[in-house]
């Protein structure tokens, strides 16, 4: 199916390609410069650091509805494995085999193409079985480091959770932004709760995959205007689900990775972090969200922490 | 093979168990307080990100020594896979196999037991094919964030890389010390460097496990006066090898992961960060090396960053 | 929870530990000797072969039910990739993960004990994570062909599949054996068929796993009477599920693997086979079996072959 | 490279394109009629049977030369776990992550395609990453059982091993028939022993796979007329490596897999094969060798047996 005529308008007005030079593979993480790493880690106070990561396990997010994407099986190769005999020194040793965007993760920019093309122009033919993604794999981020501000959309409606379908609109992104009390800068790592990772945590995988809410098709533009380096969320599907729009499956994706060269990050729990935000009324802190160098990757597992 | 007397007298002095309660599952990073983050993050002045891990990718640090460790199988499970036919969003997706101590990894306590114990004193069986570890999983040890101080053995030497063999020292580490004008601190993760690594940037992969420089049965001790919280260095075997004493093998393992309940990283890239070091004569610097959490899992690849 | 006395008293009269001697890892599997090779392949009339296995594939037999039990994620790691530029020949190659018993496959002797024993007397701590089963892996096995018979216990009955938690009691197979118009004998392949895999056909694969028909804690002593080399069915759990005896899982794998050392075959496809061997009033035939050789596994895929 | 004129002609002369029909999908094996196999299972006569498998194991055939065709990582995810507590019945399971083609094994046609064509003409990009082989996957082979036949042209040589580079021609092929004292038939298996594997069952892995003695590019036509329905020989690269001609890699590949529509098998251990043949002067057997039946796959391990 064609692409929309309302997707190509947007993606006209966000589009980032040649911005950084034609030979740039990180989009918007350029906006993190060191002055803003530095004003990042201005915003550390108390010391206190808050997990972000879910569990990896093999009863994890994965509800079996992508191919390929499946749980970490974690297995033992060694346990406590003599070396010398009885009574020495023992080891244990350990594997996985996991899809690379089960758990909390990040999208590379080169995870979704359309119109055959990936981030900055390239061909999508770029990304081979055996090459993997020649170009913006997950190892060309770098060190995810800098502010990270939480949108808290849940609280600023006063829900626990958003309803599975609801779109986060631009308004509703503004209206949780008002909560923090300050607003969203360049280079700024924006975290965006709805509440719907809740359900993972209860146990209820397909209900939390199914429907989702999420991003609306409007929210690039938003985001794009304050120059944000990367947006991370809660969900599954990090866009709303099912679409705002009949058959047209991940235009947020599209317009993220593809034309802005924006990085994403789901099944982020953000719970722990917005109690705490709550409590304090700070809502922005130093982020660090390091991707796992994994060559070509179009994903990586990460272990996001805030530090306040 | 019993273990030598030295061995247990060393022991003695550094053990840690109960010092955090007989619940305690995460040791020396206790030492990690609110308090050290906050001085950590003071130490971001200029904002420049140094990355401290491997590429993880097939052809990587393993030289198939080691059963199990198998470097990451990376492999795509989609490739713009087109959703709704030609034209629209395509998505790719990828997957991995890997030992999780195969690249640039943290230890986590429970890698190794001696005499049938884990650290804190559980019996050593407590780790199972099916349970994994039941204390003391890498998902225990939480965000670490902390100061990072290297201490750059080689650089002091004045050579690009210590021999194969050579025992680290508290003297060399003393040596070191001195060169970042500065003083290791209660709750610090020491990055220690014996140039080691340039073996494996290089290509020569079994020349870089072995033999190996590394750290002496003498330096827990040196480790444990300072209340260091974590080491990590650019080697394989993270202590040398072959070892100080016929016959046993990884007692540093044993003293630190055991007795004193500290996690070790290992396989950790330092040559950019010394060169930084070097040229800015700053040797500390904030540290991020937060653990993928894997549930009961006795090690995790870990993307480290200093941020000067 | 302590083995009833019934388990004891049936385990006594169906032990085999020492009848090939102390040193067999191979049990029941003794009885296929040449003289019954040479008659099963008499068995073959008309040359037609009938594929016993389900296809492997993601969406396959598992349902997450056991841990670690994976269907397979086949993975292309090279598609088409040129050799020497375009124009000339190109290689596809590809990878796997999946449990050794997620599809049709082989238990070994191994993939049971009880009171601490394996077949033929063995510690059941000889399987360890690193060195897998020291005795009695699927390797030792050897290739598996021998004259097959089917049991179509279903068909005896007049029914397409039997229920849920029917228990197939000698008396049923005696029933089915008078189908065949001949009788078991030493070293034979007996094929139980339940009809239960047509729910795993159809695309129910909870219904497939529970509640499943299979055999009965009393046909181990008949199968010991006849002197069966093996025996496989169409069900996951090969023995009635929920079992005869509360609290009592698998007494008939502890009985067939630890007592007779007898391999056992499970989530066979039986229903092509079945019509065949109704349509021509034959069922017996010459049957293959070969398992993979992975040292010291306690299972293995496998395809078995009809041959008629 | 465009492949030379050379390849052309052979491939016009050995094309099955269309023999079976637009829609076959598994080329040479239709020649294994009911009657082939009726006559292989007439070759029984003894009962003894000789297992062809190399042992999957980590530490097996393959040296890391070939991305992603890794040795079987085998692991154990449950280790005697008691289910309903001490001195019940407990199990234990494993899982496995390796290369298809990784030990012994048969190439799909679709292993290899040139010119954008795989066998029977169909374009070669209807293999993709998430929906593999469209076509001809090795499950759609069926059971491959049928007489096999051995040309020992190691033996035939006098000597214990072809030199590495030996390219075996038909006259090569010739000679061993003549040991055999019968002659090749349609829908035969011919296995060619080299002796190479020698190597690797001493433990030289990358003696073994280079440089290897294989089959000319000369044989498919010797193949072709005498309408054999598969080949497997006991080196890694099956044909001869270094190539014949320069530049031209894996063109009798090509051949039997794209033109000819003929199944390859690889690393079959025929040492013990050869030595019953020797001593018996009977070279014909019948030949067990069932694919496992991965959806889609371009290889997969396969348990020959010899039967005799």
């Amino acid at each position: 199916m064609a692409l929309p005529a309302e997707f190509h308008e947007i993606a006209k007005r966000v589009n980032n390609w040649g911005r950084w030079g034609a030979d740039d593979e990180r989009g918007t993480l350029n906006l993190v410069t060191d002055g803003v790493v530095r004003a990042a880690a201005a915003e550390v106070r108390t010391g206190r650091r808050i997990p972000l990561a879910l569990p990896l396990k093999e009863d994890g997010v994965q509800a079996g509805l992508i191919p390929g994407r499946i749980n970490p099986l974690h297995t033992m190769v060694q346990i406590n494995r003599e070396l010398f005999g009885p009574g020495g020194v023992a080891c244990s040793d350990d594997t996985v085999t996991m899809g690379l965007q089960a758990g909390t993760h990040w999208d590379a920019l080169t995870h979704v193409s359309h119109s055959g093309r990936i981030y900055n122009g390239r061909p999508a033919d770029t990304i081979t079985a055996h090459g993997r993604a020649q170009f913006s794999g997950i190892d060309k981020a770098g060190p995810i480091v800098s502010r990270g501000i939480l949108l808290d959309v849940a609280r600023a409606k006063g829900v626990d959770r958003l309803p599975g379908g609801h779109a986060v609109t631009p308004e509703d992104l503004a209206e949780a932004e008002a909560l923090t009390g300050t607003a969203v800068r360049a280079g700024d790592i924006v975290l965006v709760r709805t509440g719907q990772i809740a359900l993972c945590l209860a146990g209820d995988r397909h209900g939390y995959a199914f429907p989702s809410p999420g991003l609306s098709i409007r929210t690039p533009e938003w985001f794009h205007a304050r120059d944000v380096a990367a947006v991370a969320n809660d969900t599954l599907t990090f866009e709303v689900f099912p679409p705002e729009i009949d058959d047209l499956w991940l235009p947020v994706h599209a317009l993220h990775l593809v034309e802005m060269g924006m990085h994403q990050g789901q099944n982020w729990n953000l719970e722990e972090l917005s109690t705490a935000c709550a409590e304090t009324s700070r809502y922005t802190f130093l982020l660090t969200a390091v991707p796992e160098p994994f060559v070509g990757a179009v994903g990586t597992p990460v272990a996001p922490a805030a530090i306040f």
